[in-house]
């Protein structure tokens, strides 16, 4: 009757928030390695920003031995580098803090796996040069607006400690999943820090700024800080590299299956290492059980699909815990490190199903 | 720099599973009046139908005089009737209920509200005359499938008491929003019964048949029943109608808003008469204000949108609380009625911000 039933069966990102646009991938219902760009979570800050040739110019200033400004037809014949990695927001699976944090309510879809194309940043600091006196590495992006809490305009910009901003995976990309960066994922130009949280990777890049002092920006020094307490700062540390996680795919909580065999999956990731163990525990972690893993050869920056074929006779309600341990030994906690801006939640993950 | 930015700031289906395929209306990024075709909820039991030309006859059967065959076009051709009306799944909000209920973990979105067109099934049934033997009359859909209880195939059907059936307002539909009722759903006729929730309007509609005793399809006599106690089946009752609800669309549960002044808005409905107040409070149910509210000439089966300008100057967090009552009086309450499989939440909405 009806030819084109492409449309059908087809998952969607998932909407948070419009303006600014914040939209999760759709991470239970995507089996693929590298994320397609329509399923790619969208994270920002402001409304997308206008841009004019401006952007195609890249200024490299402040503590540096010959400030430049990289065209980006420049920086496109520079030798390249593509970085395969995990691209996760902080704020993934916020909506599962107790108590309650405010701010985007993500589930498990502020993550994607993605393919960067681009240059170091070292190499084109290698271009500058840079003074003896610098200490880290500002980006700023071309998007801006207001915040809540302070009465003024502020652009999108973070900085980098030398030491990661030289780092040979840190990139200024112009390239995602093998085409042009498209334009509500940073196009032209975006910073990418691998091994990061995604606010490290600056989109709409406008000007890079080796710095002599510790960048003090709002984003930097009031988001993406990990507030322990709810009345005060007292404790305060930087939001810097993702965190040891994992998720179960499939089944989804509170389904409903059948009795037999039933395949568990999932992905597992850690910004600091690779994934050495996913285990599942259907006893409340009173015992767990190892999953079959399946990595890449080149798996440093990626996400890890699990595996594990799951049998069950006994009708009720049945707990699923799964957690992740990395190759530093860093495993998920059963409960997370509460933060008031609820940020790196990685608390061991829980399902119920019930078999009918 | 590119031109076609018509994909930015667009809401899309929330997927809470493929196969079947269900998936949320983004309602609260929508204002339409009619919601847009692609922003419809999907609510399936099985996967899509193969449908053949039969589906273009459509057999009155069972307790009638004269059973027939009705062919499409026929039934196209006979005076028509068009119905502005919600449609809501009786899962909406199902992640709501404390303890947890398993299925679909619907949260708002499991409504739309939709303009069908079609003949009255009481012209049908005219035609082939009714027995007096008759209590029911049953509908069958084209979708099929095995259950996770029942270790047998079952096609979707339900059934409908005579009164009900013989409503005017109940239709076979044959177009959606102005155009031909899309595959998904329920191509090319629908059964519509306004004021009941959405699993009542059998899609891709097989047959119809009047019979002389009650229905005991799995759909009608497991599902869709209200099960007020957790291990036994004491007390059930069948879902019908749908319950005076509402929700706040703007802003988002766990936002962070500035000082100064706010539009608060939603929606509200009930199947059973219309809305006539609602109102909201801002501390914890002590006080209710009403608020404003926007309706139709032909407001009988249609969501009633609300609007509130709310100024807040104290920062820190507020609790907003929302509640509805129609003409029969129904309010919703503080806590709704729990019940084993999630149906028919309704309890007072309740969002949480925080002014910074």
């Amino acid at each position: 009757m009806k030819s084109d039933i492409s449309y059908l069966y087809k998952p969607y990102l998932h909407t948070r928030e419009l303006m600014p646009e914040n939209q999760e991938t759709p991470i239970h219902f995507l089996n693929e390695r590298t994320t397609p760009i329509e399923y790619i979570y969208k994270r920002n800050h402001f409304l997308y920003p206008a841009l004019d040739s401006a952007a195609f110019f890249l200024p490299v200033v402040g503590e540096v031995e010959r400030p430049m400004v990289f065209p980006y037809n420049y920086i496109k014949s520079l030798p390249s580098k593509t970085i395969k990695m995990v691209l996760e927001c902080a704020g993934n699976k916020r909506a599962y803090f107790d108590p309650k944090t405010y701010g985007e309510q993500w589930k498990d879809g502020a993550i994607s796996q993605v393919a960067w194309k681009g240059v170091s940043l070292k190499d084109l600091l290698y271009f500058t040069g840079i003074r003896s006196t610098a200490i880290e590495v500002a980006f700023e992006g071309y998007d801006y607006g207001t915040r809540k809490d302070i009465d003024r305009v502020f652009p999108y910009a973070r900085s980098l400690p030398l030491e990661k901003a030289l780092h040979p995976d840190t990139i200024i990309a112009y390239e995602l999943n093998s085409q042009p960066i498209p334009y509500d994922h940073g196009y032209p130009l975006r910073l990418v820090v691998p091994q990061w949280y995604g606010m490290a990777s600056v989109k709409w890049l406008k000007e890079i700024r080796v710095i002599d002092h510790k960048f003090t920006g709002p984003f930097q020094a009031i988001d993406y800080v990990y507030y322990p307490n709810k009345e005060d700062d007292f404790g305060k540390k930087p939001v810097t590299e993702i965190k040891v996680n994992s998720i179960i795919q499939q089944p989804m909580n509170y389904s409903v299956l059948d009795t037999g065999s039933h395949s568990i999956n999932g992905i597992a990731w850690s910004g600091h290492g690779t994934i050495k163990e996913v285990e599942l525990s259907f006893d409340q972690g009173l015992t767990w059980k190892n999953v079959e893993l399946y990595q890449d050869k080149n798996q440093q920056h990626l996400w890890t699909f699990w595996k594990y074929a799951w049998t069950v006779e006994e009708k009720g309600e049945h707990t699923i815990m799964c957690r992740a341990k990395d190759s530093y030994g860093n495993i998920q906690p059963l409960e997370a490190e509460w933060n008031r801006k609820g940020y790196g939640y990685n608390a061991v993950y829980i399902i119920k199903v019930k078999i009918e």
